[in-house]
């Protein structure tokens, strides 16, 4: 297994004390596992304690003797012990919690205990945190990519005249896992879940879900309505692969093409566009643009090749972002999106998903997790892009 | 697709009333989707309003076509029109919110959104509700428990020395999602999550985790530390198969034991006393003991049967309930564990899961999810129980 290495974990440190200082916080807690993990290497069942001046000290209910091996902090406790540290701390005034994901009653439970003090929104820290990533980082989504690749290139086997959109997911699923994807994709969210298997051919492809997501699918049933579903692929159909790979918490997201017998010429221009779309947003983005211009300017390229009523979903359903950042959650900073508006910098990721949908017909699209290096691009998903007819 | 019929959505909202006016509540707010699917019929984004008097109200983000098409409930409105709605309603003092699971952040907007009033937890009637499980309901988890039969069944074929637990997992997965099963269990928590691969050979399965279950799992990264690993199965381990399937949204939750050459004669026995004590508490719930005393009378079987030190775990990190509750959530009521105290009564649906956990050496332990009916139990996973040696 792999672990974060220490100065990784302390450069992540002082810069978070950087911004909490900014901030005017006296310290911080993270009750929120996938920013504890960011913060500590260890996802045990935890909460994590940042003051603005010391050292942190993460309070672990189970499994500690785990997170100490995973963990390079230096105080790691056990939970029951959070009253008496407390009562050993400085009186705090300004005190960061994540109150954009604590349930209410544990965010009132937990401020009562701490007693007096400002109780301030530390998340949007913590997300600005992880908009630039490591070369840590990048190296394990090098090795998400990786497997990536290696699952897209058995589509082709898995593909056949009359399998079910749900088979092929499952069986991508299956594969991706022996080679060490983690299954789950992780959302900021109480009601979003991710799915790894968004495989929509024909029709499916063009049916709007409760996801912000330009095509959903029908899912299997009113419980799980989004994704794929039942359905059988028949020949001639556009089939839409959007599958999302997690190796060691790190995720990399995405979308290529496929069809039995041909692809319809509608969607294979359609596509073509939408890999122009990708390829001169990328380009403008090294300009110096910002999100929102860039966001704006693909709505425009769009617009003049012909698509713009289908560009990123159909009225009145479309969606208002090209771009995702993807990190340890599938979505984080940088977005490239109508409401966004910042540069994008070296060391950011993302994964840009250009996509057109055709009422009642279908979805086809690309997309590619991207990194900026250099003042350049790289896609780490560097899959072949041709549409590919079995 | 199978969709909830008008009546059944009619009862629940009546018996749901019938708590709220107990709990002098004038109305209740369920933003969380378990609680609003149960409710209505639909898991697109929405938000639901059940007002003590007059018909619920469902405000739909996206999809709102959908929503119509699934739920049965008669006003189903754009999400828009909220604060439209709300300053139509008659003015309400005591109001129910989901607080132990909405953000905080989200949970004072709405607060202020709505106003003056007083804001009360209304989970707990959401959860009461579903205590008892209807025939309809009951149908669909007869349909759930066929598949991970055939599941189950498919397991021999998988198990082979050097495969890893991952594999096994992925492989299973698969198949179960070609019959139907939906790939994610749900759980009412901001942090843990809840796979469908806790697949254990030898010692792995005696790594406790974060999770609160017997047995944890090494996982395959600090990111996902429970579950199967990428240890390769070796002959003469014993190997622990827990596997949740998810139909329509209801879950059912099984576990066997299998081996590769031969079971080791230490868990072949303490999978006996698992059985044992699994069939013993059934037929002492229907003598009209209480959860607690269920539990309490399953530690004396264990302690007597020679197991006390390994039964659920070992020390320090036993944990102390025998079963769950089960449906849309993997946990709800009832639990058979030491701090619930109720009656088992006709109707309810549990996993009930007697594991023996061996410091470094392995887990054993058998699973089913049972119904109670007319007095007597069901097994509902009703895949024979032998050990399976391959």
């Amino acid at each position: 297994m792999l672990y974060t290495p220490k100065e990784e974990i302390t450069t992540r440190i002082a810069k978070l004390k950087k911004l909490m200082e900014k901030a005017s916080l006296d310290g911080a807690f993270f009750h929120y596992k996938i920013d504890y993990f960011y913060l500590s290497d260890t996802m045990q069942d935890s909460l994590l304690f940042v003051p603005l001046e010391g050292n942190p000290l993460l309070f672990v209910k189970r499994e500690i003797s785990r997170a100490r091996r995973e963990s390079p902090l230096e105080q790691i406790v056990p939970m029951r012990s959070v009253r008496d540290i407390l009562s050993h701390l400085m009186p705090m005034k300004r005190i960061g919690l994540q109150l954009d994901v604590i349930p209410y009653n544990d965010a009132i439970k937990f401020m009562e205990l701490i007693g007096d003090a400002d109780f301030i929104n530390v998340s949007p820290l913590a997300k600005e945190l992880r908009k630039i990533k490591s070369p840590f980082e990048i190296k394990i989504m090098e090795k998400a990519a990786l497997i990536q690749k290696k699952v897209y290139r058995k589509v082709p086997e898995i593909l056949k005249e009359g399998v079910t959109e749900i088979e092929v997911g499952g069986q991508m699923e299956a594969y991706a896992k022996s080679l060490g994807h983690e299954g789950l994709l992780r959302v900021r969210s109480m009601n979003y879940e991710a799915y790894s298997w968004h495989i929509v051919a024909g029709r499916t492809g063009s049916i709007v879900s409760q996801s912000d997501s330009p095509m959903g699918g029908l899912g299997l049933s009113p419980a799980f309505p989004v994704g794929a579903s039942m359905k059988k692929i028949k020949r001639g159909e556009p089939v839409l692969v959007d599958f999302g790979i997690c190796y060691h918490g790190y995720q990399v997201d995405q979308t290529r093409m496929y069809a039995i017998g041909s692809m319809p010429d509608l969607f294979a221009k359609a596509y073509e566009a939408c890999r122009e779309i990708h390829y001169r947003v990328l380009d403008k983005a090294l300009e110096g643009k910002t999100s929102r211009e860039l966001f704006e300017y693909s709505e425009k390229l769009a617009d003049k090749m012909g698509y713009g009523d289908v560009y990123l979903g159909y009225k009145p359903h479309k969606v208002r972002f090209l771009a995702h950042g993807i990190g340890i959650e599938l979505a984080e900073f940088p977005f490239i999106a109508a409401n966004h508006d910042y540069p994008i910098e070296d060391g950011m990721v993302f994964a840009i998903e250009p996509k057109m949908v055709f009422p009642k017909r279908g979805a086809c699209g690309v997309e590619n997790t991207v990194l900026i290096e250099n003042g350049n691009y790289r896609v780490l998903t560097d899959s072949d892009e041709k549409i590919v007819v079995v």
